[in-house]
């Protein structure tokens, strides 16, 4: 036990260098950026594939990481187009007047299409309904978020906003987990997850929401910079993505519960597999993203 | 049975006239256009999520209907800025900057958190990754189509386009029945549609390459207009369509066999369901609508 959870705590110790390391590196057009994304969205998808195969049907796992893979790509030439850290190479360029949506109905209509075609010609019809949809649930539960992320690390002030929701997500977690064991005496009663409880949720909101203000705090002493995300703003945004954390936690237990197993994989060690790692950011960056986005269009500072 | 030929002829003529109308008119920001569209659109999803139910898992209808109309309207204001045969209504000169795509993604990430969230509220985990993924798949497989149907619309020469894409789905379909009927000898041997023949599919292929033909006399003849698909051009083109047509046709097969169902409906007189109507042309349109854009992009004539 002793030894899992010194497993546990060095394999995060390291990917936490790692994720450090990878978000701040601007050079090589964000190589180490790049690969960490494409790391977390293959392992992710394989692993959705395999949980979610069923006697009946299985998704074409090598189609869908392409078109996976195809996408991330998109998203990176996004990022590339609107970060300003580093020049833009010059051969995207011929890229600035691209119709990115066009390109993606495109792409999406793409999957549609040959996830059936494969259907038609692999496979007997039975499960049809299931492979195809599978595929293509797959790629946007998993592939559109890291877009996200990537497009997250395009606002200028990507690293706090980065500081700011994975920190949220982890103390809502964390907090959730210890606050429930420490304290918990009331079960929610969800069908999903029947064993945590009230307590549980609020000490992890609550631990979220001090973490925004010693970020805060931290950020504006070390950094002398104007931090976007303060006062009652910083209290309401941090209980909304802890609630979005919820959700996310909730959605893949649902996910295994209905695929009846209990790690998604096992690939880090002591902390089960990349979908139970990325559960919650799935939703709390893309949701952020927008939160940002949408206050950006209405002129604020972000 | 005489009856229900006749049942079948009139309902095609009564389709056939409204759909005439309806890409023809441009008063009322298309609206005959916009409602014969979404007519097809909310009967396709419908019977998409009805003959999908299994024991185990449904689509959650009412939030995929939502989603669906939600994405029909984006592509229909998209529709009234790329099209020139009206002037744009003014509210919409607001939306000029927009970024369709970041939009699109948005409504997708919300579809995904959407259904999984209805899932952990409303249902048990059993079924929850084929729920939620029919969900998002009935929307992809329906409302992008649909979506591409207005896009098509929106190009200069689009009710020669129309004419073109839909006389061939059609033509291949036509073709196919009868050259199977009347010389069919060499069975396909395909698992999806074992009675389909050689002799069939090649009859559908020449009538389309024969429809292009006229329908290209016929426009210069009566429009005096240039038709962009001629020649050579028009022989490939019309072959690929059809091609795309019977994987259309037999996708659409694939999923009503693994749904263990005859017709996806009975909703139009004689001729079973929207679905069984519009299953090629889910494809053969957007997959035209890119052929055209590639072209446009290369500099050719559109």
């Amino acid at each position: 036990m002793k030894n899992e959870t010194l497993t546990r705590v060095i394999s995060a110790l390291f990917l936490l260098a790692y994720f450090i390391f990878a978000v701040q590196y601007t050079g090589l057009y964000f190589l180490p950026l790049y690969l960490f994304g494409y790391l977390f969205l293959y392992l992710g998808i394989k692993e959705f594939y395999t949980i979610s195969k069923t006697e009946e049907g299985r998704a074409f796992s090598g189609f869908g990481q392409l078109i996976a893979f195809i996408i991330y790509n998109m998203f990176y030439v996004k990022f590339l187009l609107i970060q300003t850290k580093t020049p833009k190479p010059d051969i995207l360029s011929s890229f600035v007047g691209l119709e990115l949506d066009v390109f993606f109905f495109a792409l999406i209509m793409l999957t549609v299409l040959g996830s059936l075609l494969l259907q038609i010609i692999k496979r007997p019809a039975d499960g049809a309904i299931f492979s195809v949809s599978t595929t293509l649930f797959g790629i946007l539960y998993i592939a559109l978020p890291l877009g996200h992320f990537l497009l997250l690390m395009g606002y200028t002030n990507s690293l706090y906003y980065i500081w700011l929701v994975c920190g949220i997500t982890m103390w809502t977690d964390t907090g959730g987990y210890f606050g429930g064991r420490f304290f918990g005496r009331h079960p929610t009663g969800l069908k999903i997850s029947p064993k945590k409880t009230y307590e549980g949720y609020v000490t992890g909101v609550i631990c979220a929401i001090l973490y925004v203000f010693a970020l805060n705090f931290v950020w504006e002493q070390f950094f002398h910079e104007k931090t976007p995300v303060v006062g009652i703003e910083g209290v309401l945004f941090s209980i909304f993505i802890s609630l979005v954390t919820v959700v996310g936690d909730l959605a893949e237990s649902a996910v295994k519960r209905d695929a009846k197993v209990k790690d998604s994989a096992s690939v880090i060690p002591g902390h089960g597999g990349v979908l139970d790692r990325i559960d919650s950011l799935v939703f709390t960056i893309p949701v952020s993203y927008y939160y940002i986005k949408f206050k950006s269009l209405l002129g604020f500072f972000i």
